[in-house]
């Protein structure tokens, strides 16, 4: 493996305790958003969201409608901004989630939301920002600024406010405690290697159910920082069609912690493998070793090592990491 | 351009009067659903759909939502079987779309709706499937069998099945002329030539509003029927990043029928050009000519020179465009 020396690395390894102080600072703005959510239940969540975000939203998706009954649905913001449309959201619960807090299309759902009289709430790293102020509640992550393009600590610390809130809606202590017991785990999946060969030019990248978000975070950082054509998929998805143009160059890089959804995704990988497709699993003891989490929580273990392998593939290939293809960190989009 | 010899090709040729056979047929069942839906309106929607179907779910994201105020989430399906812990679906209209009604995730999420009591709905093309057994209403897409591989009858089947429940809700008349005269303006779109060169290994395909749907439809077209890595994205998504690693070999096919979404696409084109990448553009008079529709059955017309291309494209490579890669027609997941 070589030797770190990017910022990207530095952000990669400060998740631990970004997240440690997350749970701690923002427990009380979480709980006191749960009671608001208990006095006056929405029907169903709405979440505006772009790019690592927008996988957020995933796993919000799956774990407060297995958690909390919610049904999410990720917003359409061109209703909000250029149609001049914005759907009815009574009953919603309205949540935007944005590193910057800057995004102008983000903003408009999380205040369409406030304007409808609707819950809303701001996920984001910086409480002064035009979301934030447009919203009623703010989880604050507290990350620290990020420097490098490739989201890594504003992703996990977003996955464990969702989590958090999650845990303070049901009210259940012991999935406070399991949150409590996260950045341990995470610092123990630090320690674990990531280091494979993934010498593709493109790459099928599959997960479901709570880890359906982390197969998108994991191709959107494979594809951004090595320039490799990674498509994530649920297995369903791949088995659907995708799967007959595998090949030798044209892998699978797989997400299995233990749980519901892991049986489907090692048929989908054995599959792959019988056609001739090359597959790196992660897995408890597998190519890509995860340290055992419970399953809700295993989404924020997970993406370590696939923020890791990204960006050991990017430097193998000579591509300044902090700042890949020139990209600059903030695009405005309406 | 090639001589169609293909049942893809005749199947792209049938679906004038496949959606003008829809809209004579099942215009009865629909506005029954539209009273049900406006004695007891639901606040939002879930829909639940695999492969192209999902698509027909995205562009319900928008019309669903443009012209009924009515957000839509798509579903989760691995809540309803892998978990074993469906959301609460009060006050939601449950939506299944699928050609076969033959899959048990999709299914499971119907019957998951119609358990908790609330408004569902199947559109199919198998009235006798186990999804349409499921729900209490069904839009029977009757395209006659479908028997190549790619949707396509039974993709813009379905969104005008989409498009004449939106009508019908709103109970707006004009808008139920508009679609009227939609097989006529999808005739002339088949006269239209769809033969450009499009000779890259890898696609950004990107659509916005109405033709989000567009975009992701085109690409697993192009996908499925050709190999070519391509992947969808909404204008602002493909500024967020992927914009960086266009090239002379990775290019952009854009989809910009008149409306609010196509000055975002046009100055995405641009900053594409700007960069060296080639595009492609779908528009009236662009490179792929559209003929005039309004904005919210556009996608009913765009899609076809998306489908043509892709069967070109194919047969070019040398693919079997019926049966590409081996691949057959019914996929069961759970």
């Amino acid at each position: 493996m070589l030797t770190p020396v990017s910022i990207l690395h530095d952000e990669i390894a400060e998740q631990p305790a970004v997240i440690e102080r997350l749970l701690h600072e923002q427990w009380a703005a979480i709980a006191t958003l749960a009671d608001a959510l208990r006095d006056a239940p929405p029907r169903f969540a709405v979440i505006a969201a772009r790019g690592s975000s927008d996988n957020v939203a995933r796993y919000a998706q799956h774990v407060l409608g297995r958690l909390c009954g919610i049904p999410v649905a990720l917003a359409t913001p061109s209703l909000h901004t250029l149609y001049g449309t914005p759907p009815r959201l009574d009953q919603a619960l309205v949540i935007g989630i944005s590193q910057s807090g800057a995004s102008p299309d983000v903003t408009a759902v999380v205040a369409d939301g406030a304007a409808q009289g609707q819950l809303t709430l701001a996920i984001t790293n910086v409480p002064n920002s035009p979301m934030a102020a447009a919203a009623e509640h703010v989880i604050e992550l507290g990350t620290g600024e990020e420097r490098s393009v490739a989201a890594t600590k504003t992703y996990t610390a977003s996955l464990a406010a969702v989590a958090a809130l999650a845990a303070a809606w049901t009210g259940d202590q012991s999935l406070r405690e399991e949150l409590r017991a996260t950045p341990q785990a995470l610092a123990a999946q630090l320690d674990k290697p990531a280091d494979v060969d993934l010498d593709w030019e493109r790459c099928a990248v599959i997960g479901r159910g709570a880890n359906y978000a982390t197969a998108f975070e994991a191709a959107l950082k494979v594809k951004e920082l090595t320039g490799i054509a990674a498509e994530p998929y649920s297995p369903p998805d791949l088995m659907h069609g995708p799967i007959a143009v595998l090949g030798p160059d044209h892998g699978v890089l797989a997400f299995a912690p233990p749980g519901p959804a892991a049986p489907g995704v090692h048929e989908a990988v054995a599959e792959a493998r019988r056609r001739g497709a090359p597959a790196i699993v992660a897995g408890p003891g597998a190519d890509l070793d995860l340290v055992a989490m419970p399953e809700w929580l295993s989404p924020l273990g997970a993406v370590i090592p696939a923020q890791r392998l990204a960006a050991v593939l990017a430097e193998r290939r000579g591509i300044e990491v902090d700042r890949p293809f020139g990209l600059s960190k903030i695009t405005r989009t309406t």
